[in-house]
């Protein structure tokens, strides 16, 4: 498995584009439409917000990825999320399909949909159709297609997210690229967020979806900004086969290959996410050790992730270990306080800050160093079993809050 | 029921002191231990933490208000929680209920112990002895006493919150009084704070438990400001019967007035918390109506009044509904968001901003108007049912942010 440049575009066959179209503004810089598209028919995969709220692209998409046997290009916008819109937003979701569909010649069943930004908002759909028809004479294999298109999801992100590895299958040399972006609404229980990945491998749609599907639980699931699950999560995996390896139909050699790199892609774009959540100046990687089983190291290391105190003294650079403690004895998950170690670690070393669930000797101002990196890990030893898993978040600033604040106007 | 001056001393028979021991430093005018004393014995009544990490004054409490027939007073410090230290913080907390025993000359059995502060230091005894010793001969029945007990256990708490009433039973004026710290750690689930109410009535232990149970789920456990709930979460209810009212042992119309006090003494000091949150600008009310149960009505409060999202939005008042109706929808509660009506309402004016599912016609200069007040309140109508519930909380501000990244230095 080999890290290349680029993202959705990397994998054969697929070409990309981003623009302007005036959905979130005038500056023409903030590009705000995205156009996926790959000339080979796809098999596709995706999972969704399990929000009962849900956006018209998601409710689109859940549709098409469900019955449709082959997909062609994805369509997406950012700055209004297409969300409590009602009939007349769910209608404007099929006709970008529809717009996109005519301008490319393929049907409207092989059109996935995807919007975020303001909730409450009907899409502008004038610029929308404008923007379709200018995507198409942009689409492009190279990499700086897929970078348009990275650009033009972003909402407050503040730099654009991609991803992509090759892996040798069978004596072919197979591609997996992705993108995504973050970073407000991000909340385990499916990613809260938008993730596009693509690759030329050839596979069965069945086992495209059962590998998304697991992979999506350890990745996008683990990753939390703000505790608030989102109306439009939606992660999309698409797969045209032209890397021309054997077709993968069963979980043989080759399948674990390719879920391998999808995990890499998967965990690469999770943790860019968290690392890049509104306002944050640290990654916040919560790895629970040694709990009874894998279920119960989730839960607890999802509550450390989440608890407000706990990222705001990552903010301050403040070895709180109290904070860690209490997060996990409110997660619901049974453990004995007494005995629990905790540890920080980052690029600056690693210290251990509790043993038996009372403060080790440790130095401060040494924990602060370890907690002025950009990226920090919370390690708890529960001393139980073995069950692990590991959460991604970030610190809780003051810009979270100015950006929240006043995100609308 | 007569709302009168004073808190915990407003009861006949009780006094309370607060001084400066020097736990939370040398600022001679910050109070920091505080003592309820009533000299005839009372029956005591208590809820804690759901925490599975407890402080040992928690422990202490429970096998106390379990075990003791009588109590004859309450020990509080702030500064230090007395909360993941082992054996020596429980040894330290008997140490505590013995001294103040031995000072008041009454069983060791018979006091109560509370701690706030931070978390995993060990108390400082040298000091806590001396202010013990110190706070008997400053015992009075006064409303100063009450209040400088009020304001000993404060923590970033901005105000001290006490209240009293007065009610007739049976031809008898009886008082209850209340005092309780917030302000961070706050929490549904048990209290997540300090709360001491006091009575004279009388009344037999069964009674005054299942009334403080039972109110608890509807006042204290409806407060969120920050989604931690603490390790040390106490309320205290100490009944000494010196009202002269015939005992109240069965549920009679004599039970339902007391309970309707306590009630009001319990709603005003969760409100209390919740709009004194640590760095808050607002009180911020969630009010659920027509959902199919209560059960439900208070899922759903609780999830949008600990949505950050939300949070941020009340602190830039900004009607940003959608970030409501996302909170509702990733609750776990099932409801038809198609149906949803969400109003703002203040004492500015009440405003209708969502009608079943979608934006409503509404001016977002009143809106704005509307949340600009120091209490504001979210009405959400699920036009399922006949469910309700209320819950309190704050916005999210930049202040929190400055509080917590920095809160032990």
């Amino acid at each position: 498995m080999r890290k290349i440049q680029g993202g959705v575009t990397a994998p054969q066959g697929f070409q990309a584009a981003g623009l302007h179209a005036g959905i979130k503004g005038n500056n023409t810089d903030k590009k705000d439409m995205a156009m996926i598209y790959s000339q080979s028919p796809c098999v596709a995969a995706g999972t969704f917000t399990t929000n009962q709220v849900k956006a018209a692209p998601v409710k689109w998409d859940q549709k098409i990825v469900e019955n449709s046997p082959t997909i062609h290009a994805v369509i997406c916008n950012s700055g209004v999320a297409n969300a409590c819109t009602g009939a007349e937003g769910m209608k404007y979701c099929e006709d970008m399909a529809d717009t996109t569909a005519a301008a490319l010649n393929i049907e409207k069943s092989q059109v996935l949909v995807a919007s975020t930004g303001v909730i409450g908002a009907q899409l502008p759909m004038e610029k929308i159709t404008k923007g379709i028809e200018n995507l198409v004479p942009e689409l492009s294999e190279d990499l700086d297609g897929g970078h348009d298109a990275a650009l033009a999801i972003m909402t407050t992100d503040t730099v654009p997210k991609e991803i992509a590895y090759e892996i040798e299958i069978g004596g072919k040399t197979c591609t997996i690229g992705g993108m995504c972006k973050g970073s407000g609404m991000i909340h385990p229980n499916m990613c809260t967020m938008l993730g596009f990945v693509t690759t030329d491998i050839d596979i069965s749609k069945e086992l495209l979806t059962e590998a998304l599907k697991e992979d999506i639980q350890d990745t996008f699931n683990m990753v939390s900004v703000d505790g608030d699950t989102s109306t439009n999560d939606t992660v999309l995996l698409l797969s045209n086969g032209l890397a021309g390896n054997e077709k993968i139909t069963e979980k043989n050699e080759d399948y674990y290959k390719f879920k391998e790199a999808l995990h890499a892609i998967n965990v690469f774009l999770a943790k860019k996410i968290a690392g890049d959540g509104e306002g944050a100046t640290a990654l916040f990687e919560v790895k629970i050790i040694h709990a009874r089983s894998k279920e119960q190291a989730v839960t607890l290391a999802k509550s450390v992730v989440t608890s407000s105190l706990t990222k705001a003294a990552i903010y301050g650079h403040d070895a709180n270990w109290g904070r860690i403690l209490c997060a996990l004895g409110y997660s619901q998950a049974e453990f004995h306080p007494d005995i629990v170690d905790i540890y920080f670690e980052s690029k600056a070393g690693k210290i251990k800050i509790v043993e038996n669930g009372m403060a080790a000797d440790y130095s401060e101002e040494r924990a602060t160093e370890i907690l002025s990196e950009e990226e920090v890990t919370a390690v708890c030893d529960m001393k139980m079993g073995t069950g692990s898993a590991t959460a991604w978040g970030c610190d809780l600033t003051h810009e979270y809050v100015s950006i929240n604040a006043d995100y609308r106007s």
